[in-house]
């Protein structure tokens, strides 16, 4: 018999090891609403106190999967490979990196997410193209793979049903950060997606979720350590989010901007965070290709295209604009010191690139461009931002956000590498 | 503007304090259904791990006490004073205690509980006598108890609604062992009830809620600094729950060895007890009496008999009989070192004499008597305990939870004091 669901929060509370079978019988009963959401949450904060074990975390992760189909990708024909980011501010990483990968050779089965907070999602980002449509069956997900190597689109109903119920639940109940549920949570949606090699990037910093070196790299780790039980080669890259990646915050400008890296016009700290990725994911497909080759060929937009098009959309179409921009000019004459991730991504998200609430819809060209990074020369009064959005009343709100973000001084602040390191399983 | 709830559970699971508005704005919230189970037990959870403060528990108390009425007893005439137990196994100290104190003179207002678990209630050990009533009407309560000076009956929905439905959600969300939560629900409840002192009888040992003297006393003190913010006089006395109090174990075997007690027939311990708490709380009260005297001189037997009568009970009715009796014999010749409390409890419970859910209904005649206690010699074959039940396939499991509970050794073991401390505010 097992034991009551009372049972198993007093023992987690104490300190003592679930039974991964009591685990496995504990989720497959909340999914089905046979758990009420009251003992679930207390059994929530047990865990961010007391953590899971290398074995409970495995259990946990395996009930989330079996909760749901787990798709087969065996069809597509190539060695297939996936990316997941913890999320940062301008992280257009997957709309550049997707078909650089598929046009090296492998298949990236991108089920994304859409933006919540001060982070943006990468499905808003992809709508703003005319046309386009993310809301794919599995058999058009599937085709849209095969044909073109690429595809970027949400995630359905059927996958990981027990990790979408526990998410809703994390968010209003304060549980949300603790490693090994946020660990088993983006593992058990990746891993049900069918890809057979997966490629993390754990953002840290102050526009990331982790802000610490070491919390980010437990994370990396223990995500790390729960691919290879379920057949998924997987590595995390842990890469700074201390300023935002590229030049451009928000849903279209990111577009335009992947597009301008696809042309081989991108930021170098883009550039080299999506390299590193790109790199370990062939690495883990078992593709030899060189990505630089196939960003400098054209290649690598050509399967951007070729994306946009079998997913709707019209990649030649012009993007949305917003009406109004204001600019917000240097503080002094020197060298850029800081360009702070989290207040560039406060004010875009303000400027309506984000979202407060699921429900809520967000801006396509509201957004902020970055007219400098950290590290250029600077003259007193000269543009560094530009906030663009589609309802003037947000600039208030949006420079508000960018108070004690921008540090300009006589000398460039140290420069720190953008890729941290590499954690291979 | 006050915080979420969501944003109240964060801030106490990384522990930080909580404003008292806040506590109060939330109970207030929760109390009318508009703060979800799911978010309250995750901040139970969080209370379980990070604790509560003076300032935020006396928050926490007041909003349980003001989600109700509070009873006004200043028309009775004489001081109020109240005892409550933490519970223990053969505690029918209140059936003694109460008219005991009111033939001293002050006025006991006893709201009394049910039981759960292994250690009994004051209301099923009174319901046992044939036609007394416990659910008095708050005026029918004040009625008896300005007539006789004592009433023990249960509280009413009215009285700190909070605490009922926090109760019912820590039973079922592993957060009952908290001592800021255990403090504040006994306290709010005391004193809703509208008492002017309260002594409490905190419980520690194997039988008790309470194992260890540290935890023990650490929820005596607290309990005891909660009381006068209120103008309730509060002490606690920290009393040994190692044996089952007294010789009786079960609902109407408590109420005949109380009446036994009234007659000057009282065991030892039970009797150092019940004069302890009496002067405690005769002291509380400003009442100038002794109740060795009300005892023997048949007083509060007097007091006893009118408070039954005046809750529709017949003190001279027969109480129930179990139909069925075995008895455990001596495992050895020698002194009894030990009969262990909560074995003895967990016996009398399987022979019915305590509920598993709120819902169950108990046997008035179920029980265990203890012929020997820890001290006495006694000789292999004696019999040692008497075990009655309505239904007979009851003994098995009740010898069961006997098993390792009694020790017969050549020496006598080091006899403790049944009263530890006793702490004042």
């Amino acid at each position: 018999m097992r034991p009551e669901a009372v049972e198993l929060i007093r023992a987690k509370r104490d300190g003592r090891r679930l039974a991964p079978g009591d685990i496995r019988a504990l989720i497959a009963a909340y999914t089905q609403g046979e758990v009420p959401e009251e003992q679930m949450s207390a059994l929530l904060m047990a865990v961010f106190f007391r953590g899971l074990d290398a074995e409970e975390l495995s259990a946990w992760m395996g009930a989330m999967i079996e909760s749901g189909e787990r798709l087969d990708l065996s069809q597509v024909g190539r060695p297939t490979v996936d990316k997941h980011s913890t999320g940062g501010v301008g992280d257009k990483v997957s709309l550049v990196l997707a078909p650089l990968v598929a046009a090296c050779g492998a298949a990236v089965p991108q089920l994304s997410g859409r933006g919540l907070g001060h982070t943006g999602g990468t499905l808003d980002k992809l709508e703003t193209i005319p046309g386009l449509r993310t809301d794919l069956l599995p058999e058009e997900m599937l085709e849209v793979l095969t044909k073109v190597g690429c595809v970027i689109c949400g995630a359905g109903a059927g996958l990981a049903p027990a990790d979408r119920k526990l998410y809703a639940l994390r968010d209003v109940t304060g549980t949300v950060e603790s490693i090994p549920l946020i660990a088993s949570s983006i593992m058990s949606k990746k891993i049900a997606e069918g890809t057979s090699a997966l490629v993390l990037d754990v953002k840290v910093g102050s526009g990331a979720f982790m802000r610490e070196l070491g919390e980010a790299r437990r994370l990396a780790e223990t995500m790390v350590g729960l691919g290879p039980a379920y057949g998924v080669k997987t590595t995390a890259v842990l890469t700074r989010m201390d300023v935002p990646l590229g030049r451009c915050v928000g849903n279209a400008l990111e577009v335009a901007e992947s597009v301008a890296t696809l042309r081989g016009e991108g930021a170098a700290d883009l550039l080299e965070v999506t390299l590193a990725l790109a790199v370990e994911m062939l690495e883990l497909a078992g593709v030899d290709a060189d990505p630089v080759a196939a960003l400098s060929s054209g290649a690598a937009l050509g399967s951007y295209e070729a994306m946009v098009r079998a997913q709707g959309g019209d990649p030649s179409a012009p993007l949305p604009d917003a009406p109004h921009r204001e600019t917000l000019p240097a503080p002094a004459t020197g060298r850029l010191r800081r360009l702070d991730a989290f207040g560039v991504g406060l004010a875009a998200w303000r400027l309506g690139a984000g979202r407060a609430k699921k429900e809520d819809s967000v801006s396509p060209s509201a957004g902020v461009v970055c007219l400098a990074k950290p590290g250029d020369a600077v003259e007193k009064g000269q543009p560094l931002l530009e906030l663009r959005a589609e309802d003037p009343a947000r600039f208030a709100g949006a420079v508000e956000a960018l108070e004690g973000a921008i540090e300009v001084g006589p000398q460039p602040a140290e420069p720190s590498p953008v890729v941290i390191e590499v954690i291979r399983s």
